[in-house]
Formats: structure tokens, sequence, C-alpha cells
């Protein structure tokens, strides 16, 4: 029998937490049991997905079920199920879940390996040249790969290791410190900011989307366009910054590397000419970047805007018939089915949650706590932030982070006083700029601290760190970006 | 490269269908421009699944890509994206997806052997005993299972792959004809009879129930025991027929098993005592009987009622906790995740094709026609039933086909002069047994098609005879029988 993979312990303590809200606390004024019920559910599940009672998608099964059967949403047995199921047909779970399908294509081509092993032949002459290069790497992939653990563990990260390995940097001989400590924190750094910088650059970014538009009654509806301008600047501020900032905390002992340029192009030879399948991948990446910023609705009018997911399923759609993915790829694809039931289920949850008034309460609960204080909204504001970022040393899971906390925190900035699209940016950013604290916080973070090359103890100092500057990055310049743009 | 599965010619004869409708033929009197283009991109997607131009998953790839990008259902491109997800959160797409999960589990366990053994141990003399004992357990459940899906895909379909698995008959070894091919037809062609029986045999039959008292003024309301009485003898008749009819077409390899019983016996003691994990399928296997069949509303009240799909999660929620499946089984059910895509799709089609009035609009040129042609009630009635029956070669669900054709064609034939009671029953006969016809025709469909023993030309073809025999049957041995009965 499989299914090694529940936690006993944490089972029990989610569902007690479950009992405790559903039988034992009281709905507070302004209640209604039902979403008293429901924020029992959600928050018996956010406990088990930190917990890691279960796989999140078997949680995700547990929770469509509950809400399903005890009916918190809908007295009818027919409306409980439609609404517990609503979230598969929501647009923005199926964008990620085409996405991750269509970034497939980078591994299964080998375009991944090719465009790291380009920026090496072409910076790598110095230390510091390869970790801009796996930087720009990074950045360049970022809007079609929103699984950030895929990215940054799953084809950055290997080229990491075999430049590194190939000047004889390992944990194992005790030689991490001459290169692969600097690369490892360079590229591991970069992970969160391109996260931040397009919605499909991480699973939960349109998760955001939805709540900043729920929570202003649709009034700020952010596309793909309008996010990936407003991160622009800071994001490219910030990645300019890693590669400085790790070589002066911790400088590598090799700093001149004329030998990467060269082994990267034996690498590049050995790949030799682009394949047909690497053509068709760039060119469905050249086609979904111009879709999602909309360069069509740009040029001939909004008769020509066209949706981000059915430019996603456009893409896809494309790699099929161009026999680049087959569908026997797309069924494999795990980690997509995976994401599109664990997404639905919160989607769902987080919908109603809102729906049924218990996010403006609890909003209402932390806003007015901040404002027995006194402060202006810059230094409400300010907490704000600084409160929902720093939770993260208690996160294993940027998902499971945004979905408890993301909604109450912007509703209560909004009440504060806080212009409704600086601080929504600002929350979106530090919802990925986040994922630098700790060797948990996000996919990643687990692949390259596994890998060895750095000590928990630098790790959460570097992570500290870029901590501080990603944040001033993003609220002062990015600040200041966005009054320019006219965002606020 | 993978991705040989495209078929070029097939995919441009789809696309020049598209093309046709889209651009060439006018859309007739009363049928909008984005009805007849809807129609359009329908009718270029079931050639193409008919064609094999892709597999089918692929093929509901671009479908719903196409509807995304086409705006026919809705002009505005977030409109047009919900309206081609909307597939997604239909509830039977996941009683049937959660089905074929929790079939797995027969599988793992090694339940399903243990009772594809116990009845070669029953019946399994010759191989058409074992199409009779799928029959008859078939139909001792139906009355109890008002999923026909859950019934024939869920429970049956399972034990009958196991029988074949064991005889060494599988498409993936090309084995399909030794004997899977005949049970699976003899298995999926008992469904729709079965599901015509008893008005608790699958979901829609209340409905009719209701369409019917509606059309009469109340004058006619058919119980339970009316339904069940009058669907007894041409029930039974066409159950009698099935196993010898899919016989006389495509005879198995394997005719004769004399020695199946006692290996079978041999088995069932080899295998020893139920594990851990064959009890648990069996409480689930009952759990969900018990639910499906509303024993607890029935003791309890209306109160206690539950949804059929709902009942799904909760039976593959205790799978999961109890570690019979993990959540990697989950994962790698491929099948699952190719039903949800490719039924999503034509489920999507089938709901725009009702709303935008093309069925209506079709439905009222039937009848118009048949008043020009002056027949008495008996040729017109045959008119009628045969057009409604074959008009399910356009639909995915018998749902959305009794709700948008039934009370139509009801009020016509009444219209006409048809008995009340007899065109009643035969279009409640009708509204099941037209499930025989396509692989899509109903949830049980796409369950058994997509365990691969059969191909779809003698799917087709076994579907046609069987609507034959079983339109016949209902009409004439039915009517005689609703005569004696003193229903006309």
């Amino acid at each position: 029998m499989k299914g090694t993979d529940i936690r006993v312990i944490p089972g029990l303590f989610s569902i007690a937490i479950i009992f405790l809200f559903w039988f034992v606390i009281s709905p507070p004024q302004g209640v209604s049991a039902n979403a008293w019920h429901l924020l029992a559910l959600f928050i018996g599940t956010v406990v088990a997905i930190i917990g890691k009672a279960m796989p999140i998608g078997a949680i995700a099964i547990l929770a469509i079920t509950l809400v399903a059967l005890t009916g918190v949403t809908n007295d009818s047995p027919s409306g409980a199920i439609k609404d517990a199921l609503s979230g598969f047909s929501n647009s923005l779970i199926w964008l990620i879940g085409i996405a991750i399908i269509i970034s497939r294509g980078l591994a299964k081509t080998g375009l991944g390996n090719r465009i790291g092993y380009y920026f090496i032949s072409l910076f790598g002459r110095k230390t510091i040249g390869i970790g801009y290069a796996l930087a720009l790497s990074e950045l360049v992939i970022a809007p079609v790969t929103p699984s950030n653990t895929a990215r940054g563990g799953g084809i950055i990260h290997p080229i990491m290791k075999s430049i590194a390995t190939s000047f004889g940097s390992s944990p194992e001989e005790g030689t991490s410190r001459k290169i692969g400590h600097y690369l490892a924190l360079v590229s591991y750094h970069i992970n969160p900011i391109t996260s931040a910088m397009f919605i499909t650059a991480t699973a939960p970014n349109p998760l955001i989307v939805k709540l900043i538009a729920d929570a202003t009654g649709s009034n700020i509806s952010i596309t793909w366009g309008t996010w990936a301008l407003a991160a622009l600047l800071p994001g490219l501020l910030c990645i300019a910054l890693v590669p400085l900032i790790v070589y002066a905390v911790y400088p590598p002992e090799i700093k001149s590397t004329p030998d990467a340029s060269t082994f990267a192009k034996s690498k590049l030879i050995e790949m030799g000419l682009m394949s047909y399948g690497e053509k068709v991948m760039i060119s469905v990446f050249a086609l979904l970047l111009i879709l999602w910023a909309g360069v069509p609705a740009m040029i001939f009018g909004a008769d020509y805007a066209v949706n981000t997911t059915a430019v996603a399923f456009l893409g896809l759609s494309v790699l099929l018939i161009s026999r680049v993915l087959s569908w026997e790829d797309v069924l494999k694809e795990k980690a997509a089915w995976d994401t599109v039931v664990w997404f639905s289920a919160l989607v769902m949850m987080a919908t109603f949650l809102n729906k049924l008034g218990l996010v403006a309460w609890f909003s209402t609960v932390v806003e007015s706590n901040i404002h027995q204080l006194g402060f202006d909204w810059i230094v409400s504001a300010i907490i704000l932030v600084v409160v929902y970022f720093y939770a993260h040393y208690f996160f294993a899971s940027t998902t499971a982070h945004i979905t408890a906390m993301f909604a109450a925190f912007y509703v209560a900035g909004l009440a504060l006083g806080a212009p409704p699209l600086y601080l929504g940016l600002l929350l979106a950013g530090a919802s990925s700029l986040m994922m630098s604290l700790t060797h948990y916080a996000t996919g990643t973070s687990p692949i390259v601290f596994g890998s060895g090359y750095v000590s928990m103890e630098n790790w959460w100092v570097m992570g500290f760190i870029m901590s501080i500057v990603n944040l001033t990055v993003w609220g002062v310049v990015g600040g200041l970006w966005w009054k320019v743009l006219g965002y606020w």
C-alpha cells in the first residue's frame, strides 16, 4: 500500500481546529453561522497544508468534499456541489495549468539549457558575469514558466551546478566557497524577483489578481501588461543588485573565469544547431509574449483584445499541432493536474470567504487594531506589508500564505486609506519577494539549499539582507515608478 | 519528437468543414450567425474526433481555444473564455473523473480480480455466461444507482476489465478480441437498458416524469411502480438479447471456458482472505450505493439528500485518508484527466448549441415538417421518436438532450394524436436507450470506450444495431405490454 504521504499529527490537529471553530467558538457579531463554518473548513485546510498533513492535492479533494457535503455555501445539495466545483472553470487556474504544460517544452526540446549556456558564453568571463548570465536566463523564461520551482530548480539550478563543478567547486570537497556558494545564492535570489515580475511567473499570482479584483468590486482589474509594466523597473533594479550584493557579502574565491565562457561555448557546439522543436518553442514564446502584452489591441484597437488564458490555450494548441508536445506529454505533466486541483479548491474557498463577508470582517479587525495606533496610511501600509512579508518565516508555501492572509491585509490597507493600486502592487510584489527568507520558503528553496553549497546560517543572513533590499526597492522605486505611470 | 498521433487528412477535412459552414453556407432563417458559427465549430470538432485527426483530448484543447478566440458564445474576450471553460465545473464531468479514479482502487487492491474470479466461478463455463453475469449484476443494482455512470463506469466496468485481464485480453497487447472486446460491448449496452427500467436508474428520469406531467396538465403522473412495471418486459427482453447479438456480430475468440470455473475457484483460494485495501474498497462501494440510492433521505427526510458527485468526492476522500489510494495514484490516472478535458469541451459545446437556440430551431423544423406530411399518429410518432433518438449523435449528455428536446417532441406527438401514456413511456425509454449510439453519449461511454477494448468503428456499428433492436422492442413489445396493462 502506497500512501505514506500522510502525517497523522498535523492531520488530527487540522481536524481539531475545524471542530474548535465549528462547535466551540461562536461566530463573532456580524458573521453568519455559514460564514463561520466555512472559515472553520478554510483554517483547517490551511493548517493541513502548512503541516503537510497530506499532499496539497489530496487536501484539496477533502476540502471540496467538505464544502459540497456541509452545504456551508448553499443549502441545496445541487447548489452546494456547484459551488464546490466552481473553481474548476476559473480561467486563472487554467492559465497556470496550461502554462505549466507549455513550459514542459523547455525541458523536452533543450531550449532552456541552450538559453542558459548562451548567456554564460556571452558574460561568463568573470564570476559576477556568470551571475548576471544566470539572472538573464531566469528573466527570459520567467513569463512562460508559472512554476518558479521548475524554472529555478529544474532549469537554472542544474546549469549553475554544472558550472560550479567544472571549476572544481563542490560541497563534498569543501570547496563551495570557490564559486558554487556564490552562484547558488545569486541564482536562488533571482527566482523570487522574476516571480514577482509577471502574472505567469509563479502559480499564485493570478490568485492575487482575483483577490484584488474581489476586494475592489472589480474596479481594479490588473492585466498581464499592467503587472509586467509595473514590475519592470523595480524588478530590473533588484536583479541588477543581486549579483553585486551577494558579491559584497560572500565574495567568491574565484573571481575571474575565462574558462566558463569556453565551457559554455563547447556545450553549445555539442548541442548543434537549433532543432525544429526549439524553433517552435521560441516562436510560441514570442507569440505568447506579444499577445499577453496586448500588442494586437494596441495596434488594431480594443476589438482585438484577447484573453490571457485563451492565449495560453492557443500556445498549447500550436505546440500540439506542431507535434512539439504530444497529448501524452500533456497527460503525464502531473504538476499541471496537481496545480489545477489544489488551486481550484483554494480559489473556490477564497471566493466564498469573500462572498460570505468573512474577508471584510477580518480586515475590519486588522484595520481597527492598526487604526487605534493613529498612524497615517503610509506608516499603516508599512506595518501591514512588513507583517505580511515576515510572516513567511512561518510558511512553506507562498500559495498557503497568500490564500490565508492576502485578502484581509489588502482590504485592511484600503480601509486605512492606502491607494488601492499602489498597495495592491506592493503586496503582490511582497508575495513573491518573501520567498527569499528561508530554505523552505518555496519549492525552489529546498532544491538549491539541498545541493549543499550554502550553510543554513549564510542562507538566512543573505535572505534577510535581500528581503530588506527587495522590499525597499519595490516600495520606494516601485512606488515612484507607479506614480509616473499614473497608477496612483 | 513524439506526437506522431496526428493524422493530416482528417485534420484538413475537419478544417474544411468548419470553413464551409462558417463562410459558404448561410445560416437558415431563425438561426443567428453566432449559433451557426458554433455549429460549424461543433461539426468540425465531431468530424475531427471521428476521423481521429488528433487524440480526442488534443482536439478538445483546440475546440476550447476556438470557442474562446472566436467569441461565438460571447463578444467580450473574458466572457468567451468563461464560456469556453464552463464545462470544467460541470458536476457530471467530475462524477465521471472521480469515478475513474475510484475504480483504480479495484485494480490496485486486487478486489477487481477477486470479484471477477467470483463471477467466473459462478457463470464462467461459457464466455456468453460471463456476459449474462455482468448483465444481471447491472440489473440488480440499477434501482439503487441513479447515476448510470457510477453503475456502468464505476462498478461494472472495472469488473469487466479485470475479467478480461484475467484471460490475457488487453488493448495494449493487441488481444482485445480474445474476450475483452465482447465483454466491453455487452456491459456497455446493458447500461442504457437498465437506465430505462427504473425512475431511479439514471439521473434525468425524474425530469421526464415531470415534463410528461407538465405537458398533460398533470393528468398523467407516472409513479416508480408504473414505470418499473411498464419497462419490465421490454427491459428483460433487451437484456436477454444483448449478449446474443454482440456474440453474433463480434464473436469473441475465446468462446468456451470449461475450466474457467475451477480455475477461478483455485485463484480465489490462492488470493486468501480479503486484504485491508479490499475491505476498504468494499466499504466505500457500500457507502456509495447507500448514498446514491438516497437511503439517508428515505429514512431521515429530504434534508439528508446528498448530491451524486459530492458522494463520489466523499468516496475518493475515504480512499485517500485510508491510504488505499495515494495522491500520486490520483495524479497518474491519466484516463481521468483525459476524460475531464475532452468531456468538458463537448458538454460546453452542446450546452451552448442549446443556449443559442440551435436545438430549438432544429426541433421546430422537424415538427412542422411532420405536420405537412399528413401521416396518422403511428407514423408521426415513429418519425418523432426516431428523430429524437438519433439526434443524440449530437449530444454528449442525456440530461442536456432531454432538457432541450423532450418537451417539444412530446407535445408535438400529442398534437399529432398519439396516446399520451404510450408516447410518454416510449420517449422515456428512448431517452435512455439512445445512450447506445456513441462513445460520448453518456458518462458511461467515455469510461468504457476509454479503456480501449473497442475501436470507434465497432463502437458505432454496434451502437447502431442495438439502437434498432432496443427501439423496436420498446415500441412494439412494450406497446403491446402497455396495452395489456391497460395503459392506453
